[in-house]
């Protein structure tokens, strides 16, 4: 059975959203009819912000009804944040008549600066007059939710009658080894808090997990997952279906990279190990100097000799490297031997390419997503306020 | 009594150098009249080049007599390598009289890519009929190992009577905790080989291994020390003089990062131990969101926060954050409580500046050195090849 893209983003079956930007900030809700099961994953960022700290320990006890989030201020390294998150839990609360110990909350955007309660009141009391079950309700929240995003990231996907849909930002500050950015999930698979955590982590770890736009770990990243438990299911096909939709996510996210001009994807095989493999693809999709060759449509696959052997031992005589687009696919080291590099310098025009490594060493392979380097990221941050 | 500069560069008593660039390479030797002691400190990259394999197993006999250096290929990366790498040796020693076996032999420049001896010999033979003793000549070998470094590095300075002097070329492919570029420095100092080591691996420490420009680290990263042994001295005197030098050429690269447009130090005090200071102005200084901010004359301090959150556990609420330029200093955080910004943008308008973070926990700091991030740095790396 294949698994098929539905149009509903969070507004799968039992939850209604909303979402809208006014000046400096926006604000997103999404609300479930019945209190929901959830699993989360946290920054491992130690300077975490108010928000993580205060969701993290309502997730800890396994239960939500409504996700706040905003965008315009990251509410972390600032005096009395602690406050400010649980104010907005219960503004919330009380705008969506729920317990605000069921409402999640989550904040993006500049660290280090006070809170406007005031402005985010006045555009939450908009979006909670017009929560709906509809498509675009989705996309509102989403929207809400950008900081440098160019894009609003919400989809959908159904399999075998079970329902998952998600909603994400993120565009710079994006590192891997954690979740990184704000990511909500909705779902109505019928599953136990343990097995919702337990699917959401493993899916973190090769997705999110494996996402660099820029190598800096942001303090806020926030993946929340609730289930309404309306529709029975295996933890089998929910992993699967999980599994699809954070990657699309993800794919999204490296698209919409800060500056990005050029989609990549890294894959490492025949690694002796998993974590071999997990490491050198994040060695390549960091290096600032792959970035910018990719940027420049060159195919100086020395920096990609590099960033590996910064990272891991390997046999450089053993290894193949490919450069692919599509169907097209140019081998640009083989056994060690450099070939011509024409093919490749013809597949770096491409819009979306892979970087394709094999060690030859072993079993395991990893898959990690990022984007190039240009000057937009930049400018983009240089101005940043 | 004060150290003093002196402009001799690696010509300091006992040595000659020369060095040239004709077309795509460049070529540097440096030579004693007598065989040295030698130390040397080397790339961590499990992806060594053959030059940096070959010269290790010779100073591990700890002798050496002359250098041969080029730039326009790294040698790294590229079956028959080594040989190429014996070759250049057996070439340097031919034209300077030496035994082969007491030369070394350092590449820099694009990783992957057959060397071009016959070009390296034609070059190296026109250095070989002009090596002097004037500080000129250091200045030419110098300039024959840039590669996309826009000034020539050659110091040296006198300190109780001793003499040391150095040459590097350094500019992007720079990241800490290892040797990070190609350096030579030559002393007239008597000290037995251990002592010339243990000196070398301490100054190393805190002044290129706190150098980062791009997070990459190289393939080919090699420091060198010969010392001729004609002037007695103790220790400390040498470690304190080698400490000077070794500190201004890390100056001097990160002045001339990749498309710098400003010099940034980075100090962490008040840490409970030397390893977390260094590990949190690493953080810092590698940061891409730090250096676009400074780029973007920003006082966006909350990515410093987020920057050492994501390496180091502290209380924010304890920290005191400033910007230094000069005699002007500029409190932006105290006490976890962000100040006026006003000043610290003032500050930001300098062309060198220093970020200093007092985590007020300890009685540990260490300085770190780079630079800000710019678009010259990717149009320099996108078209590099």
């Amino acid at each position: 059975m294949d698994i098929e893209r539905t149009s509903k983003g969070v507004c799968v079956d039992g939850f209604s959203a909303g979402g809208l930007k006014e000046g400096r900030y926006g604000v997103a809700l999404i609300v479930a009819e019945t209190p929901c099961k959830a699993a989360a994953v946290y920054t491992t960022n130690t300077m975490k912000a108010s928000p993580v700290v205060l969701t993290a320990g309502k997730t800890s006890k396994g239960m939500l009804q409504a996700i706040i989030a905003n965008s315009g201020n990251a509410n972390a390294c600032v005096k009395g944040g602690m406050e400010d998150a649980k104010k907005m839990c219960e503004m919330a609360g009380k705008m969506l008549g729920i317990n605000p110990s069921m409402v999640a909350v989550a904040s993006t955007g500049i660290i280090g600066r006070k809170i406007d309660l005031g402005a985010i009141e006045k555009v939450a009391l908009k979006v909670s007059k017009e929560m709906s079950n509809a498509p675009e309700a989705s996309t509102r929240a989403a929207r809400a939710i950008m900081t440098t995003d160019t894009k609003e990231k919400s989809v959908s996907f159904k399999y075998k009658g079970i329902e998952v849909g998600g909603i994400c930002k993120g565009s710079g500050m994006i590192s891997p080894k954690m979740a990184t950015m704000l990511c909500f999930i909705t779902t109505d698979a019928d599953l136990d808090q343990k097995t919702l955590q337990d699917c959401l982590t493993n899916s973190v770890e090769d997705s999110f997990n494996m996402l660099v736009i820029d190598g800096c770990m942001s303090t806020n990243d926030m993946v929340l997952l609730l289930s309404s438990g309306k529709v029975g299911c295996n933890k089998q096909d929910f992993q699967i279906l999980l599994n699809h939709l954070t990657k699309e996510l993800t794919r999204l996210m490296a698209l919409d990279g800060e500056g990005a001009t050029k989609y990549i994807e890294v894959e490492v095989s025949g690694a002796k190990d998993k974590e071999t493999a997990r490491k050198a693809v994040r060695a390549i999709i960091s290096s600032d100097l792959v970035k910018t060759a990719v940027h420049g449509e060159n195919p100086n696959w020395g920096r990609i000799a590099g960033a590996m052997g910064s990272v891991i031992e390997y046999d450089f005589e053993k290894i193949d490297l490919h450069y692919q687009s599509g169907k097209e696919k140019a081998a640009v080291v083989l056994k060690g031997v450099m070939r011509d590099l024409d093919p490749a310098r013809k597949i770096l025009k491409s819009k979306e390419l892979r970087i394709i490594v094999n060690l030859n060493s072993g079993k395991e392979s990893a898959v990690g997503y990022g984007c190039d380097l240009s000057c937009e990221y930049i400018r983009i941050n240089a101005e940043y306020n």
